[in-house]
């Protein structure tokens, strides 16, 4: 056991304040990862404030996290000391389900993968996550940042990266596809980076153009204002793939109508309350709602290398642990471009 | 033009009577059909009662229509006299869109098709459906229906076996795929022979077991009531597909959580009221809910041969034309197995 310093909520809602916590022995397949980042996701907040289900407390949150492993258990074969590495939203799952086995452990079929936090691990202990000096995760759950990346800007690739990357692959994005992004956030903004990369004709559909600049220097073709009734007018049947990044209800009558002939609406933002669509919307060009959660391990590596390869970072504001709450904050104003990232040599 | 005797609806709600209807002169590339059979569609029902939109009255309902081709316009080549043919949910469409020339002129992007009763023809007169005689009808929205199958019970096929085969093979139904058939009703037999017959492990969803043996019998290996909650705890993460055919609003969240990880919720019912969903009850396996209406020209004539190969035909009841309102409330109350079809030759 080692302690190890952290952020964490004391209770639901309450801010977030410094703290020590136990991270386990390294064991035979374990790697010790000193993490250098932790992004701060919006799920963070949602949980940190029970706005999905009761959590567990002390929380520490985080699951965007960067660092360099400092051990490695005497079974660990893919990872050394001094190695750039990566933990996403899980550290763990059953590893024998259908699911998991066909490299979809975030859909693992007994009961769901190990959450980074605010879940309980094989061992019967919560689990903490990245908001933290350390982390103790096995190496089936850890994957490598390629040396393009720098770990700051690849933090939030691990959940805001993974969780466009899966959609947009999953849904065929490519050349000739005409994908629209709802939202420029933390998602969004990743989203339109990587379906860009990827080579579709990427919209941003935001509130109001606001950040119009920001979104064609992103990758974006098009932005519009979904505040303004003719963009929906304009856009009807346009896009074969919608990825919905914003948790807030819509209006998704609307937004279906936007989608060509067997074009799929995806949303990967989880609202904490239900949101009621209308069937009626769907008929007529065998439309399709779905939803994605993150991604499995092996496509994390992918995605880590495919933004490697065509140099996509997050946009990052990299503040210190003690600013955390301020951040929690400023997320919830929609007041960040696009990610917060905690310096964890701060704590 | 042409006099025919049919069945109409002379006013909204009003019960259907003997009347007599113009057919227009056959053009260079129509076929006048002498009508054999007509199959009563639940969506008869709601347009004669206008249950989804103002409809035009006198309305002639009927889009399950086989007969005999009894005169062919001057530039015909597909058909000849005494042709075996049928007709169903449109007559006409831009045929210059992209759907269209996809084959997919049920989604024709301007405007739609045009509907073979209550709607408009591209001459601006207003069409007439199967409950009579005769139809004049362009022979690109014609199909043949094969020697192996008997008229009477080919009739259906042309909505209630599209409609169902459509999904089945767009949604990959085969060996090794789980598919449950929400509703044993015109539709829901009509999916469970087609799904059988394309070697899916099939199961019926009914409200109650009242219907059990006719549903193995048609095909299905399984048969759980919907009436008992035990159901949704049992079949839990089981289906690839569940095509519904039940135009009732239904618990969408629990029919959801019986999907398996991208399984596919696929509604081939038409709801007169506006049905809500929670979204939540999508996330957790990359599940979908989608729709689908009837399907192409070319995909209805591949359906009839299908059906003719492995020997399927709707189960019908053959009436007489004077009894198609006590039909339209048997359907209401669910009292026929499967589909009542009128023996034009009463009318």
């Amino acid at each position: 056991m080692t302690t190890v310093a952290a952020y964490a909520a004391p209770a639901p809602k309450a801010p977030l304040e410094r703290t020590t916590i136990e991270r386990r022995a390294v064991g035979e397949f374990d790697v010790l990862i000193d993490i250098k980042f932790a992004g701060i996701c919006h799920s963070d907040i949602h949980q940190a404030q029970d706005g999905w289900r009761p959590g567990t407390f002390p929380m520490v949150p985080g699951h965007e996290i960067a660092g360099v492993v400092s051990e490695v258990g005497s079974g660990v074969t893919r990872f050394a000391l001094g190695d750039r590495v990566g933990v996403g939203c899980m550290v763990d799952s059953c590893r024998e389900c259908d699911n998991c086995r066909a490299g979809l452990e975030q859909y693992c079929l007994n009961g769901g993968p190990t959450w980074t936090y605010n879940d309980t691990g094989k061992d019967g202990e919560p689990t903490y996550g990245g908001y933290s000096e350390k982390i103790v995760v096995d190496e089936n759950y850890v994957v490598r940042i390629p040396d393009g990346l720098a770990l700051d800007v690849a933090a939030p690739l691990l959940c805001a990266g993974i969780t466009t990357y899966s959609p947009l692959k999953h849904w065929n994005t490519g050349p000739g596809k005409r994908v629209a992004v709802v939202g420029l956030g933390g998602l969004g903004h990743m989203g339109v980076k990587i379906a860009h990369a990827l080579g579709a004709e990427v919209t941003v559909l935001s509130q109001s153009l606001r950040k119009k600049d920001d979104g064609l220097r992103l990758g974006a073709d098009h932005y519009y204002a979904t505040g303004d009734p003719e963009t929906f007018e304009k856009l009807a049947g346009t896009f074969d793939l919608i990825l919905n990044t914003v948790s807030a209800p819509l209006d998704f009558a609307a937004y279906l109508s936007l989608l060509r002939t067997d074009g799929a609406m995806v949303n990967v933002g989880l609202p904490e309350e239900p949101v009621q669509i209308v069937l009626q919307s769907l008929f007529g060009n065998r439309r399709s709602l779905s939803s994605s959660g993150i991604g499995g391990i092996a496509e994390t590596q992918e995605m880590l290398d495919f933004c490697a390869e065509h140099g996509l970072g997050a946009e990052i504001e990299v503040i210190r642990a003690d600013q955390v709450n301020e951040a929690y904050d400023r997320v919830q104003a929609s007041d960040v471009r696009y990610r917060f990232v905690i310096d964890t040599a701060t704590i």
